[in-house]
């Protein structure tokens, strides 16, 4: 894993564990790679047979979720959640995901909760089908408390130029809803407030609270590889569906959306009764079961549903101001 | 910038905020972008005239140089070491810095602050040649002090696969170096617990401890344009020469270096006799003037000094075990 070094105080360990970084690392690697672990950048070619390649690229953290994940002693799960972040992110455009790279900060090097989280991140590099082609450790025990760290990553994917996805909705399409996991990687600021006020432990609750987003990139794929056209992806992150759908509507229409048309997981209810939070801001914090939106014309909604047998029919484009509302 | 966006708390001066970053991040694009600022990910084609185009990543942050930048309450050169130090690991393998993706974690959102960190990164961008293409603000106060932020960033740079730069160095090759502008960001943890001991105050020393580290794209690119071999670069952060250097050295060559061969910079003469450092910790630690290294064969060296007439020749590989050692 290029630059998985640092001047650390431990440095007989942290070799070590360099040594067994760059074994997961191996682990989720593609023939494409050329150069990885040890030098200062890793480098791999591009999948044959693209005639205009275009790269798309994202980069985000998995946000205080971190902390829950401290608070019960579970990395795997967050390891996993930053890279799946990342490649949904990419897949709005299209893309597939090619390389990752992920930045770990630590206030000091443990064992277990490093190899923990990057056995999340190599494990998921593998579902998205990327090589884990670099990272950074980073030991800043002047910055981070004791235990507590920061996981963000880098997600490149590769796209034919003449399959880009750039938004193109308008008034008439349909939005589709592909179901989340759970609560993926947003909301925990107020997941922790909740918890704290009603003083619930949270590992009582670790699977459901802790559960990996859902990679949406084998969905789309089924789409793209049928001819279907898409007029816009969306990825339900911080903000909810109205936060992250408005992203992809044109200034001239709104998306209504009807709650009833999917269900909404047990989590968001258990969180709203135990926290007494309003409707309204479940939607604004929220995903509420919906992880990914595809906004398609209508007439190919049918065949789109019928490819995707989990996703529903949550609403459609009507004239309006660029708008997310609700039916 | 794609993903400038979270649910923040103050998400009227959020949105303000992210309009003034995104106007930065126009000002850092290339003619190949497609799309930026806004969506979940930012999409860009490659440079015309690529046969087999590899790509080149590295992911780093810049250390606890933040700190000394939140204590001097000057935040533009850091910005700019994150995109400088990424894109001399980009170019240890003879790639050109691409895209740049940044990631700014903080405790509360501070325009000046992050308007002044952004705006570094987009200056660098420009100097570096590569578009910003993304990057994620995360506010996350239950990790972060008031004040402090972690800035970490990730490069991709694209060369001719013909041309990519892999380690081939062996006996006889001489070791060239390229000056540092300073401390560069590797060495803070150290700095920091000087200053501290001797009560001196950072900002009266904060062009010399902040100086923005050195970009070595275009000195390596005159190298390649006049078709000289490269055997190997490294970039010297963390670790120093002896922690750097060693990363492209073969297992049977030694490379011996003349500490005489190239001048001091004077911060760091100051920072030991302040701290009473000893040599052996400052060699380890600080890349003691030397930011770049270039490993070449030895007929040639003359030649690439020609070309770069601020480089020295510090060094030579003879047989050994994979070290670096003093003369």
């Amino acid at each position: 894993m290029a630059d998985y070094r640092q001047a650390g105080v431990d440095l007989d360990a942290h070799a070590v564990l360099v040594r067994r970084i760059a074994d997961l690392a191996g682990r989720a690697s593609r023939p494409e790679v050329l150069s990885g672990v040890g030098l200062f950048s890793g480098a791999m070619g591009l999948p044959q047979g693209l005639g205009d390649p275009v790269l798309v690229a994202s980069t985000d953290s998995v946000g205080t979720k971190v902390l829950l994940a401290a608070a019960c002693g579970s990395w795997d799960e967050v390891g996993r959640d930053v890279v799946i972040h990342c490649a949904n992110d990419v897949v709005t455009s299209g893309a597939s995901p090619l390389l990752f790279l992920d930045y770990l900060a630590v206030h000091a090097l443990d064992a277990t909760q490093t190899l923990g989280l990057v056995g999340g991140v190599a494990e998921a590099c593998r579902q998205a089908g990327c090589a884990l082609l670099g990272g950074e450790t980073a030991q800043l025990p002047d910055l981070y408390q004791p235990g507590t760290f920061d996981l963000a990553g880098t997600m490149v994917g590769v796209t034919e130029r003449s399959r880009l996805v750039l938004p193109r909705a308008g008034v008439g399409d349909a939005v589709l809803g592909l179901p989340s996991s759970g609560l993926h990687t947003n909301g925990f600021s107020l997941v922790r407030r909740i918890l704290a006020e009603t003083r619930t432990d949270p590992r009582a609750h670790q699977a459901e609270l802790l559960a990996p987003s859902r990679l949406y990139s084998g969905d789309v794929r089924r789409l793209v590889e049928a001819g279907l056209p898409l007029h816009g992806m969306a990825h339900i992150t911080g903000g909810g569906l109205p936060g992250n759908l408005d992203r992809v509507l044109p200034p001239d229409a709104d998306a209504v959306l009807d709650p009833a048309s999917w269900e909404r997981p047990t989590v968001f209810t258990w969180l709203q009764r135990l926290g007494g939070i309003a409707e309204e801001e479940m939607r604004r914090v929220f995903n509420l079961g919906i992880g990914f939106c595809l906004v398609v014309p209508a007439e190919i909604a049918g065949q789109a549903l019928a490819l995707l047998p989990e996703a529903r029919r949550i609403g459609e484009l009507v004239p309006g101001q660029g708008r997310v509302v609700w039916r």
